[in-house]
């Protein structure tokens, strides 16, 4: 689809997945011209809002915080019309993009992660005096940033990428998701409330409708931007990635693009915990219907009798657990084909009920030799449903394991001498995934500082970042030095004196003094 | 070009650029298996070296030193007949880089550099208790490096990027500049020795030669590969990064590939040390013929009868200079050709002597409406040259500033008056650069913890790292996640008794006790 006209502007609906039906507003998508000026005006804001201090965007957040508060249950409402997800749930995570913004502004008013570096001056050194050299990160410029479905607040227009982005300093682009476009709308007005009160410039963010890939492709390609953020399918973020790569300037793109998240099972826990394991997989499967990035759509484990005492159990567990409609009918429909896709092959051992042709929760079992001819089997199915490989022992399991493809997680449920005896196989999964996780579940995935919510490719396009938890600023910067300058012109962070008094790196050691 | 056939082996020889005669030794570029050969030891070796402690890597890297320095004579003397570089220059990048592996060395038994971050467990906070988290740097896997031709030591099989790579625990496979072939083979020898001595997995280093681009499109495009270090030419390094972006799982290029490296005159600087300025600035674009990543391709004036005074005097300085044999004979030719090139533009004054087919020193001037319509004007020529951009006030030398793509460098020659009236120029060179320097020169790049060599494209292909001085290092890693891992699996700099003494950043706070 192509739009080279900008009289012709594309309405659409978000539907409610719970009766199929679209619902009232109408929204319309962004024309280029439109696009474009989002572009300008994140550009030219930049220039002030690069400057603001950390107490000032700290300020911003909590503003920002305020107002999505202020929405009430207008916005609860509105998100569970629109994702089909309870209100319990849309509470939550709005609980948890308030933490967010406010674990972001204590980032900034604390003020080290700019990772100032300092190498004093020598003048006496021989052949050449040495310089004075300091280092401190700085924003790459303005973001775009493309939410997820499966979270419509803590992974979209108030989402971390958008939190990650404005706290470096970095004017932010939202393209708003189709799925949810009232729920987008809500948040935007809410932080444009917030730009204002908060004075910073009004380019620093905006919001652009979007239902074609048209929108994202302007956004992407335009000059102004410097750097995107994505959450979704590997298709949509792999596109955008090589339209960021084909620019005639390359910008990074950074999209988490899900993965299958394996969990192993070692033969002491299944031996010590079969059926609290057996229900905790089966929860964490279909957790928010299957929606999750870290939903554990694989399980590892050695062909025992322990090991299908413990698919039994899951089976069972899975089957018990009544599935909501899932987020959107394309996703519904997506899912739907892959599980008759699984169903239809010889290879695969469906356990659950086969009338596979409504939404329901699934659990599947298959071989490694399956495994690894068809990649289908492999790789993620958005939704409820999760694929056993069952090996014949510990080698085999380590085959399998290094066979595979990058991961957000990779988990191990393990005695003491499970893990003794594994050691290869904890060493391999460090080389697959960005988090490893020790007798617990992949889903819920914690907002702090030592967070890593990324991996090697395909979990995302760039395995040297993480998209939650503090450390995603760093996404959105670059290191800048300044060699011999007078103090007075150096930024806060670098003068002489620490006037913001944060940890620095002088001369090789962490101080807060000089 | 293209070889399908393994049989067929190209051989090539060094040119010495003092007369242009074949230098003795033959050369083979390596086959598609050698290429293959060398990444699937790399990926072996990885399984062992990413484990190797920071003590191990500290020994590993001063036994590189040794043995380089146990080449003595042979080494300075090969190099020397490769670059037509004389013998003490050499001897001074030797100490370079020998001071850049100890400093390597020195920052893996500190061992800080993992950004080791911990949060720690709590288990009374509801509704769910709250994990243990902790994240470190870990190695991304086998790096292929392409070094320089202008430093044959400091940026090549032994340079900057081999050196933090291993560092980082990444193996490393250095392309070999066919310049300097035989440089390259004796450095290559030094460091199989040390990997012997040290202990170190044989495939942890490899070198293969190669004259035409097929060899490092075997190494890019090879899945072992999980990254590039590259200096060099702009049609080189791009060439690479799109190689690396197309491929199924693409992999990060770290391409310098140099810029003009801006010079702004400020009017009080001119008043008061015309001069010392004119000569500084003819020293550092004749520095090594020319041939810096940072030489001052270009400079900014007002043009006023001071400002005319500098450009005279710099072109006198320029003159004195007597300049030697360039790299090669391809970039002398290329020298030669875009001197001709601006020598037939009428928009632009060429000061110095118009013998323009010998490779000697130039400068020449013009104004920003030329700059404008001609991007040749504005891009880096490799040589001993230098473009004078006059403009006619403190507007358009902001403009103009405005209007520059990403750089190395970018210098201000001022004083304190100046800064106080041109503190924007200073904010927008921020946004251009990696390195801003004040009453300096940007040839001369001191291998330190706050460097930064690197920049906005088309400087470099990734703005956000440095390829010299420690911070180098995270080029070649990727943040790691331990979710609620029992003491006794966490990598020694994650332990809760910090048994390494390292800074971590525990609970938000910079310690190095829990």
């Amino acid at each position: 689809m192509s739009i080279t006209n900008d009289t012709l502007q594309i309405k659409f609906r978000a539907f409610n997945p719970v009766n199929g039906q679209p619902l009232d507003e109408e929204f319309a998508e962004a024309l280029e011209s439109e696009v474009n000026e989002a572009c300008e005006a994140a550009a030219s804001s930049f220039v002030t809002y690069r400057k603001k201090s950390g107490e000032e965007k700290a300020i911003f957040f909590e503003a920002i915080a305020d107002e999505l508060l202020l929405l009430g249950d207008t916005l609860i409402e509105r998100a569970s019309l629109e994702t089909g997800l309870p209100a319990t749930r849309i509470q939550n995570e709005r609980g948890r993009t308030i933490a967010q913004l406010l674990l972001f502004a204590d980032l900034l008013r604390e003020g080290s992660w700019v990772n100032a570096i300092i190498d004093t001056a020598d003048s006496t050194r021989v052949p050449l005096p040495k310089p004075d050299v300091r280092q401190m990160q700085q924003p790459l410029g303005p973001v775009a940033v493309f939410g997820a479905s499966n979270f419509p607040l803590a992974f979209s227009v108030a989402g971390g990428d958008t939190v990650s982005a404005l706290a470096a300093g970095c004017p932010v682009i939202v393209k708003a998701h189709p799925a949810h476009p009232g729920t987008c709308k809500l948040v935007a007005s809410a932080i444009r409330q917030a730009v204002s009160k908060a004075r910073m410039p009004s380019g620093v963010f905006n919001m652009v409708h979007g239902i074609t890939h048209q929108v994202g492709a302007w956004l992407v390609k335009h000059r102004a931007m410097k750097a995107v953020g994505f959450t979704g399918s590997y298709a949509g973020g792999k596109a955008l990635f090589d339209l960021a790569a084909q620019r005639p300037d390359p910008i990074p793109v950074y999209a988490e693009m899900g993965s299958v998240n394996p969990v192993f099972f070692l033969p002491g826990a299944l031996r010590d915990k079969c059926e609290e394991l057996a229900k905790g997989l089966a929860a964490s499967v279909t957790l928010g219907n299957g929606q999750f990035c870290t939903n554990p759509g694989m399980f590892v484990l050695v062909n025992t009798s322990a090991g299908m005492e413990f698919v039994q159990k899951l089976k069972e567990a899975v089957e018990a657990v009544n599935v909501g409609p899932l987020l959107t009918e394309n996703i519904q429909k997506q899912y739907v084909k892959s599980i008759q896709r699984l169903a239809a092959d010889p290879s695969i051992n469906m356990l659950t009920r086969t009338d596979a042709d409504i939404v329901q929760s699934h659990v599947f079992t298959t071989n490694t030799k399956a495994a690894s001819n068809h990649d289908y089997i492999t790789e993620e199915i958005f939704g409820p449903c999760t694929m056993g490989i069952l090996v014949k022992d510990k080698l085999e399991m380590i085959e399998f394991a290094q066979s595979l493809k990058g991961q957000l997680t990779a988990t191990l449920h393990s005695t003491k001498e499970d893990l003794e005896e594994y050691r290869e196989l904890i060493e391999i999964l460090q080389q697959k995934a960005g988090r490893l996780i020790i007798n617990g579940f992949p889903t819920g995935v914690e907002v702090t500082h030592a967070m890593v919510h990324g991996g090697p490719f395909p979990a995302t396009t760039d395995s040297r970042s993480t998209s939650v938890g503090t450390q995603a600023i760093y996404r959105f910067t670059r290191p800048v030095c300044f060699q011999d300058f007078p103090n007075e012109l150096l930024p806060a962070e670098l003068k002489q004196e620490n006037p913001l008094n944060i940890f620095r790196k002088v001369n090789n050691n962490f101080v807060r003094d000089l």
